[in-house]
């Protein structure tokens, strides 16, 4: 008797860290930790424009804005940052009004370089402002058309490797350029990112983040069919743009046709504790059991804003929260829903808990997601880096302007 | 032969209106268009402060969010509205610093009256400026601590009625007086309403809403379990405040346990086009098939702004864009992408267009998801009104509080 087989069974995860390791000499996004900064920085220290303006979209802002809204108001920042990325006229007018151009830098940033928003965006602009080598900088691939643009026109350009894909670029020049120029130290982001690729690849003695997300994977993959959703409930408003940003990671990553022609896609959804809790935590608890959550907690708010000892009078049945910092309420309040989910013993909860509002803290749990959304492809067998089912639409839109 | 049955098998279209007709005489909402709204005007117009910072969280704040935010840029408002809703204190810090706290009305919403978010940053915004009837007003429930808080202190307070629910209540005082405040046509909101009230409970001879709304409700409850996550897809960046007001409605009203102790949950997802056809659109298009797509578009955007002819070397093959308007760049990216879905002939897929950025224009749809809303209840077996699953959490963290 002969027997072949043409079933692909759950993969071992041993053969899922050596798949990653080879897959680290072909995908950039990996390596990104050893970079070398001083070209960044430099060109940062160079910079003398108060309004630091992106143009671009998706992958190209996402990571930047998440970075940015989580340290903007902990560190004293001399500089904005805006970015415009979407084709709606009433929020580009409304945005553009709202910032002196003579004193902006524009960064102009596409990976293919013919974004079709961020292009329209960067005419738009052409039309107020003259835009040329003093105030515009471009990040591209290297022989992008974007790229030609800029070497016509003498304009500083930074690339993007080919084997960055977009929403993994963060850690690129995309992110690190205009973060260096409004004051972020992108030296801890990389030291953040270097600790879990150490302690993810061995290259220190403990192996806690393999340990940590080869299990979290294989749990996402092996219950894929039973828990198609993953909610990241994060406790801090801070956390609003790294959920947007997981949600593009997740979604765009995963969602794929495996190589069993079989539609793969774990659904990402990214909500605020706790607003949220007067939202959607009422779905979770009680609803169908489809979802996964997995709670973010910020240790150290370095904050002692507090619940003043004030009487209100009718309200004295809550005066025994008089005094209590409004970081423990929070953190509480995290505590408590974690806890209510435990409780009900359906519901696969983990809680990331990060250390502080720093640089390293935010580029550690990044570069952490980066590394699961790999290893979850890994297990399903697909591609993390292509997006193909976006192309269709590109065409009918082309074809439809062109007509 | 006897013969007792305890199924509930799915209720016809004509009985789930009878009963939402029954339902109309003790759930308040449905009722709100035929208010009278001179109390609120007079109100609105007595304001003397340019500032309005309304202090609530999830029902309180995200209708009139929702609204502001689709809004703002198109009207010439006087005043402007800011919500503190979270205990996050980096959040609140910043926010309070950027406001001129002498120049500023107070509004706190809560319907119980004791919500602790709320409670606990109006101690906080006690300890900065003195909160009396010159800059206060509360909207509470007749009979919570928070009026009793009101009536000792001679503040003007607003009642929210018992019989409106918290993500039911946009369109009484919680919504309509800050929106009122700043100078927003209160009264067009109702008409918008009004208009989608008669068309769906027959005051009108025609019964398009009712017709549609059966129809879609119907749809999303029969294939729940083919397809659990239903996504909304706006394109114009006014409408973000809408996604998040829509995921709270859903989630909260029909995550529930139904009659047959069955857990029902349909789970919400809001996204913004053109952005997300970056992030999340990949997963809709190859991911698994447990999807609902409706897609909103705003008809007329009233806006000229356009892509200048400017010719930018290198990009040349991009110039089939110059002369385009920007709001038919992003009517096109939505067609493009209602094409691409409808294509695949697998994805259910519904397009609401609306008419443009006014009053009318998103007050009718929000009514009309709220009367869906309602409907797929019924459909359910659910009660929409209640969220029980939130209590255990509120009662762990008053624990943890007070030891």
């Amino acid at each position: 008797m002969k027997y072949q087989h043409n079933f692909n069974p759950s993969i071992s995860d041993a053969d899922v860290f050596n798949e990653i390791e080879k897959e680290k000499e072909t995908i950039g996004y990996y390596n990104l930790v050893h970079q070398e900064t001083s070209d960044f920085k430099k060109y940062a220290a160079s910079v003398k424009q108060t309004n630091i303006v992106v143009i671009g979209i998706g992958g190209s802002t996402l990571g930047t804005y998440a970075i940015y809204k989580f340290l903007k108001h902990s560190k004293s920042l001399s500089k904005h940052l805006y970015f415009l990325e979407t084709t709606d006229p009433i929020d580009i007018k409304s945005k553009v009004e709202a910032i002196d151009l003579d004193d902006t830098l524009f960064i102009v940033i596409s990976k293919s370089g013919t974004t079709i928003e961020t292009v329209s965006i960067f005419k738009y602009i052409n039309s107020l402002v003259k835009c040329d080598k003093i105030n515009t900088v471009v990040i591209t691939e290297n022989d992008s058309k974007l790229n030609s643009f800029a070497k016509t026109n003498y304009i500083k350009s930074f690339e993007i490797p080919k084997n960055v894909g977009g929403r993994f670029s963060v850690f690129s020049a995309v992110g690190l350029l205009p973060l260096a120029i409004v004051g972020i130290d992108i030296d801890e982001l990389l030291r953040g990112t270097k600790e879990i690729h150490d302690s993810f690849f061995g290259v220190t003695h403990e192996r806690a983040v393999y340990e940590k997300l080869i299990k979290k994977a294989r749990f996402f993959v092996e219950y894929k069919n039973s828990f198609n959703i993953n909610v990241v409930f994060s406790y801090s408003s801070r956390l609003e743009g790294f959920n947007k940003w997981y949600i593009q990671l997740w979604g765009e990553s995963l969602g794929k046709v495996d190589i069993n022609s079989t539609r793969q896609g774990l659904t990402p959804i990214g909500i605020i504790g706790p607003i949220d809790q007067h939202s959607f935590l009422q779905l979770i608890v009680e609803g169908k059991r489809d979802k996964t959550v997995t709670v973010i907690k910020v240790d150290d708010f370095d904050s002692d804003l507090n619940i003043p000892h004030i009487k209100l009078y009718g309200l004295e049945e809550l005066d025994y929260i008089d005094g209590l910092k409004f970081s423990s309420l929070i953190n509480s309040q995290a505590d408590a829903t974690i806890e209510s989910i435990n409780n009900l013993n359906d519901i696969p909860c983990d809680v990331i808990t990060i250390d502080d509002v720093s640089e390293r803290a935010i580029a550690s749990l990044m570069y952490e997601y980066e590394l699961l959304t790999s290893i979850c492809a890994k297990f399903m067998y697909i591609d993390a880096y292509n997006q193909p089912g976006v192309e269709s639409g590109k065409i009918i839109l082309k074809n439809k302007l062109k007509n």
